[in-house]
């Protein structure tokens, strides 16, 4: 991790609390937050970035004010992301703040995408609002760690879950899975879930477990959004009959090696998006199925697949980081977490470095990153 | 964890701070640490428990008030553990604090040797000394739980030790498994074997990776005792040139099923001692081996054995407690931590709880004990 670069003003941490409660249902957008000031320091109003398509963070915080009656000509906007020059697909929020009088804009960071990155900060300043960068940068970046992924690596933030014994096995060798760990994990695991993207599986995983693989909290009053389903599926064999049909509406991604018209309409039918990306063995191409994600929006990628697509992916070193439930068990034999081929030299196998580890319930859960993979986090 | 039965004044504090920096040499003494407190307040002496055969905690705090010239008639004496009453290898402590004047004593806890609990404190209170028992008893019993176990069960509290790659293994499919974790982390390692009465191993890891099995620590200038070495060799295959005949003088026990007296003898020659405790298979009875361990003194047991002798100790039901190191790499195959056979639920598993998680070097170092088995701690 990186040392913070700047102390924080109280606006602004919780300008950057107000972005992490962004974060569930914010996707593809980044989850940003927004705190204006009045010049005597009083809050005027708050933000955050709504559902696609909505207000983002500044243009809720004007609206917060104007809902209270108060007046923000002069104010200062802090906010944990450059302020959005361009017409998507809302109108450019430094318009907003300049149309209503903001004085001055503390953010966090630059906008990461080279495309537009700087031009919000240079219309403010053009309008003779003064803007001050870098306040909390390193707290939005690890937010959005998905859309900084995707800005500036075109892929992707590839997170891959697994939930093992203290001697790393997923399953019993009769294949008993249900459940390792405990529920308070699994409810943290779903809480994971709900912040990507989308979520991957196999079709190794989808044959075996016949999962839903959605996201269902205790409390789903906060969720507004499923994640996508990506499944790799190199001979469409996912059954028409699987549990992952039945969950809620959410966009299916199939990627596959077949060209079979049959199965692939079929699958079509369903409701599915049957994507064809092949390798020279009849597999799918997995750096080509990332970067495909990330033409179509997707920032975090939430990886619960089996022994063979994780080795797969981490062979091809795409996974970026492993969140990793530990129950206290001990279970001598069964399946592990990837098949990465017998090594003969440790430094074979795939290097982490920690992030941190806590206990969820009875388990510890532990995020590690391959190192360097975050880099780009840096290099906006 | 049990709560705090009371709050610590802060010599009781200091106290238990001298008996962590007894642990090391005390055993098979317990760690005890005494400080002498004046009416006003002022610490007069300092103790704590020496190699065996040499004093005890309070006549070291004794002592030290002496060589500063400082009266002690009249003082509270701050004691880790009940004051011995009885003539061991040294005289009895609480007949030293009799005829030096003291007026209190503020002790953590009764003796756990059911034989003697509770006679020092009668002792003290029939020469008139005020005595208050209970002040960080849960330290002190955490501290010594390796004599706790011996005192109230008759055998060792048996710590297994294991450094893992994340994924749970221990080497590579071609043995390969120096070093999986960091130095730091080996380094922290031989600090746990310094606390330790003994180490134990197996003959399998004696013949595969020849080691040592001594403590070798960067600074071994607090170190004044090697643990023993336990060998569980049912049939007497430990080589005459092994490396673990060239460590520092200590005890070596073999545990055998063999009564080859030729190799037995030769093993005597080297030094050792064989003890014959076969089972009905033609291997050690490991219960036995551990109530033998526990006449010889043994507090703590730090198990460093393969995958065969880990899963023997763990499926009877004899491991208490989990030392893990965890490097944050994976491997993907290779061999684990202990052969429990094929499961079948996962309810056959080995359950632990949680004792406590951190950070060491590049690794994560985990605690964890089954369920339970440190109830002795609660019995005295």
């Amino acid at each position: 991790m990186h040392p913070a670069a700047h102390s924080l003003d109280a606006a602004m941490a919780q300008a950057l609390e107000l972005a992490e409660r962004a974060r569930l249902n914010c996707p593809p957008n980044p989850a940003v937050g927004c705190v204006l000031i009045s010049p005597n320091g009083a809050v005027l109003g708050e933000g955050l970035t709504q559902p696609v398509g909505q207000a983002h963070a500044e243009v809720m915080a004007l609206r917060d004010a104007a809902a209270k009656g108060l007046a923000v000509a002069g104010c200062t906007a802090y906010v944990t992301l450059e302020p959005c020059s361009h017409h998507g697909r809302t109108g450019p929020c430094c318009d907003a703040l300049i149309a209503a009088g903001v004085k001055r804009v503390v953010a966090s960071m630059q906008d990461p995408n080279p495309k537009v990155g700087g031009q919000g900060f240079a219309r403010l300043r053009a309008a003779g609002v003064d803007v001050e960068v870098g306040q909390g940068a390193l707290q939005a970046r690890e937010l959005n760690i998905g859309f900084f992924s995707r800005m500036v690596r075109g892929i992707p933030w590839v997170r891959m879950k697994a939930a093992t014994s203290l001697d790393g096995l997923t399953a019993l060798p009769n294949g008993t899975s249900q459940w390792i760990t405990s529920p308070a994990a699994r409810e943290d695991g779903h809480a994971w879930r709900a912040r990507a993207s989308a979520i991957l599986t196999g079709i190794g995983t989808v044959l075996e477990d016949d999962p839903r693989l959605d996201v269902r909290l205790n409390s789903m009053a906060s969720v507004t959004r499923q994640p996508d389903l990506v499944i790799v599926d190199s001979r469409l064999e996912t059954p028409l009959t699987a549990q992952l049909w039945n969950a809620t509406t959410r966009r299916i991604l199939i990627y596959t090696a077949s060209s079979d018209a049959a199965l692939g309409n079929a699958l079509l039918d369903k409701g599915a998006q049957v994507i064809r990306l092949p390798d020279a063995n009849g597999k799918v191409e997995l750096q080509a199925m990332l970067r495909d994600l990330g033409t179509r929006e997707i920032n975090e990628l939430h990886v619960e697949a089996g022994y063979k697509l994780n080795g797969s992916l981490l062979r091809a070193k795409l996974v970026d980081e492993l969140l990793l439930y530990q129950a206290p068990i001990l279970l001598g034999e069964g399946a592990g977490i990837a098949a990465l081929g017998p090594l003969t030299e440790l430094a074979q196998g795939v290097a982490f470095e920690w992030v941190e580890s806590r206990r969820i319930g009875a388990d510890m859960r532990s995020v590690v990153r391959v190192a360097g993979h975050d880099q780009f986090l840096s290099q906006v």
